[in-house]
């Protein structure tokens, strides 16, 4: 049973951000430059100049036996910034490498001259290159002790206070965090925790009600089987059928022999464990696509065409057929994913991210604090049933990592349900984007907004605007710059009337 | 230099709940009895009837590396408490015993029938049986590590969480946080960082603004010293005189001996150091008698007739008086603090702390995070000059506890000025207590309410009422129960709302 936690902590590991443990052969990413110029592919008149810099950070803010520091990198974008009237905009970096979440959030670079904006980019604590310990950040539980949103926060702190404090005209300027994802949960929790920093959050595709019992935990596969569902007939059928073609088949004599290469793994099926993790590595590439559904040719994390759920359910529009037919459906659905570029020679189940994104971080903070839990039926949904057991998932962090996962914590500390005190915080949230189940879809005051994207994936608005982009992020991306212009503006005059 | 830096530190041990660190000789403390009393003396018919209990904490909350759990203490009474449309108030414990901090906050069993209350009592963390490490907790900074603001206010939290989740009918109910002085901070700055959890907080005599330069370092000693000023006739300019008085003396030949025998100290003077040694206990007797000047006869450390600064200045009536008459008159002053009893028989400078107060955690603590700088210049205040050194008093620090201060850290995390995105928090601020210079003592927004009172000192509104209580202080305790009324009938509207 440990498998299904297993399973869990994987998929936990590739959802919060598209595609952040998908099971990706490095021969066929993208190489970088490639990613860069494709986010922008739409309007190749912007260019992302930023510096590099780095603030020293105490290791431990919030204890001082500890006097430790490590260098925090963050970049910094100026090109468009106005001491008189403008304002900073804070990405609160999430779980990877910040110059990858940089060239993904073409959003802020394209209202950075509207805003009169600095932008600034601070990459999370114990991702890309800030890492606390170096080489040995990740080597047992005392190094990771530091891997904490609290701490990530009073980085994010310290950092504003001091660009703030060495910038000339920055003093007295008004800050906006913004986020996606994981970076959207820190956005929304750093205004929480931090409103005299910054004067609201732009929290997109922040689940941040995905803890203990605030939502089912079936949500997640629910909105995934819709995506596939509304995608074309019979689609999330016939992969609900699936599974069991691929059960039926490797029980067979020269079964694991046959799936090998009808699916063209790179390393042969052996034994029965292995077809447990084919399936949930086929089961993560349905979700990362669902979760990357965008309405262009994107390459986020590997080129994909346009609308790529569609693409992919017009290889299951037949849910009655043949298992050995099934699955070279899977095969022909998995290249949409794997081998847009036509390049692979074959899929590897045994890859399970890209360098931007850090798993092992990611891994150690899903069995400490951002414990997520998701769940399937199968029939509600179409997955095969996986129930959610915290007993297991712990026992396996255990061994893990040699700690235990404290489920009810995050709602302790960041309010759960009941954060209708706060002010400034906008939730946007793609309809199509599994994370959605989890977020905040309904205006809760009304300064805690909510936006809900019809067609749109995980935060698509975050991403460079783009021909294809439907009305529904367009009209989305003008609300967000006029609340956070209201934002702005109301800093302005309560500064006016303190001098 | 560093004698200076002791000093303040020893003020800020002393100041910050009255007679903190102040140097009582135990044999004139009062029996805990007679406290109990005293703090009731004018409503005999309230008896205090709580149950102790525990908590099981997680020593570290924002690390996981460390699993370990101490028992915090707290104390519950609910004779009062309604399941229907009741409260729960929650004292924010500070730096001492909790059952003297029970036992001194007279107000809330005042107020306990007519708020449908269940009071709550929670003891500080390394604070009176609440040792994480047990006999260990002050051993060294290893085991220090955990005693900080944010450390305490999860305990708090997590109480809250637990009582609600397993006293029937407490889980709908709105919780208030109230505390006096450190306390009181909490109270405030548990309001700011966890509002889902309390719908508001009282917070008396909460100094949260004597932090780096916030307000002017020498602020505090000014109040002091206009109480000295407006209690009597020249007596804050005799007061300052004196000091001199005292050095002159002890340059004589037979000086020392002669002083401590006119004062008579327990343990004579022998060594020039000796000298500071004893100013600085004889300011730090100002100061406290300052702080606890009430307007009955009080038992709140030890026993002292009403309006003590004012009795305290009957001997300083004069200050053109001859040296040996000066150090006179400074001895009669000492026994109004000291003993008022009658039964001390001399006096014990290197006394410095009643057992309720925990010593050895609010000196780490002020070498931590509590850094709450005061200063002095002989010229606007009756002092000694004694200006404000960081650098000694971190290098003081790291010689005592392997520590050094950050002083910046309580305005990164809790805000500085900038709180006034909160809500549902009343300042209230004694007039004539010290720390009002670093209180919030103008209403920042309608829901972030400032009170002054007028012949009020430390934290007196948190007082059993008293017949002799000025109106000042009535009428704030009543301000006070409407405000907490409201907060209380806005959460039952909101509740009835949801449901």
């Amino acid at each position: 049973m440990g498998r299904c936690s297993l399973l869990l902590l994987l998929l936990l590991l590739a959802f919060l951000t598209p595609g952040a443990a998908s099971l990706v052969s490095p021969s066929l990413r993208a190489p970088s430059s490639l990613r860069w110029s494709t986010s922008f592919r739409s309007r190749p008149t912007i260019t992302l100049k930023y510096s590099i810099r780095y603030i020293q950070q105490k290791v431990d803010h919030f204890g001082f036996n500890i006097d430790r520091t490590f260098k925090q990198r963050y970049l910094i974008a100026d090109n468009y910034w106005k001491e008189d009237g403008g304002s900073i905009l804070f990405y609160t970096g999430n779980e990877g490498d910040i110059i990858w979440f940089c060239n993904n959030t073409g959003f802020m670079w394209d209202i950075a001259e509207e805003m009169k904006a600095m932008l600034v980019f601070a990459e999370h604590r114990y991702y890309g290159e800030s890492l606390p310990f170096g080489a040995d950040s990740f080597s047992d539980s005392r190094h990771l002790n530091f891997l904490t949103t609290e701490q990530a926060l009073a980085d994010f702190a310290k950092l504003i206070r001091y660009l703030q404090r060495t910038i000339p005209g920055a003093r007295n300027q008004p800050v906006i965090a913004l986020g996606g994802s994981y970076g959207g949960m820190l956005a929304a929790w750093f205004r929480m925790k931090y409103p005299h920093l910054v004067v609201g959050a732009l929290a997109s595709s922040a689940p941040i009600w995905q803890f203990n019992d605030l939502v089912p935990c079936d949500i997640f596969m629910k909105i995934v089987t819709t995506d596939f569902s509304q995608s074309g007939p019979n689609c999330s059928e016939s992969i609900r059928r699936s599974w069991d073609a691929i059960n039926r088949l490797a029980k067979k004599g020269p079964g694991l022999r046959w799936l090998s290469e009808a699916l063209h793994l790179c390393t042969p099926l052996t034994k029965s464990q292995d077809v447990q993790r084919l399936k949930d590595w086929i089961s993560e590439t349905w979700v990362n696509v669902a979760m990357v559904d965008y309405p262009y040719e994107s390459n986020f994390l590997q080129p994909l065409p346009a609308w790529p759920v569609k693409v992919v359910c017009q290889y299951f529009k037949y849910s009655n057929v043949p298992d050995t037919v099934m699955v070279q459906n899977i095969f022909q659905a998995l290249n949409v994913y794997y081998n847009y570029s036509g390049q692979a020679k074959c899929l590897n189940v045994s890859e399970t991210a890209t360098s931007s994104l850090g798993v092992l971080g990611w891994s150690y903070q899903a069995c400490t604090e951002m414990v997520m839990p998701t769940c399937s039926d199968g029939v509600d949904d179409m997955f095969e049933p996986h129930s959610w057991n915290m007993k297991e998932y712990s026992d396996d962090c255990f061994k893990q990592w040699g700690v235990r996962p404290r489920p009810s914590w995050i709602p302790t500390m960041y309010g759960g349900k009941n954060i209708s005190s706060h002010t400034n915080i906008i939730f946007s949230n793609g309809e199509l984007d599994p994370w959605s189940g989890g977020g905040v879809t309904k205006d809760i005051t009304d300064t805690l907004l909510a936006i809900v994207i019809p067609n749109g994936a995980h935060h698509l608005d975050l991403r460079a605007s783009n021909a294809l982009d439907p009305v529904s992020v367009q009209l989305t991306r003008s609300l967000e710059v006029k609340y956070m212009k209201q934002w702005i503006s109301d800093f302005y005059v309560r500064l006016r009337k303190m001098n």
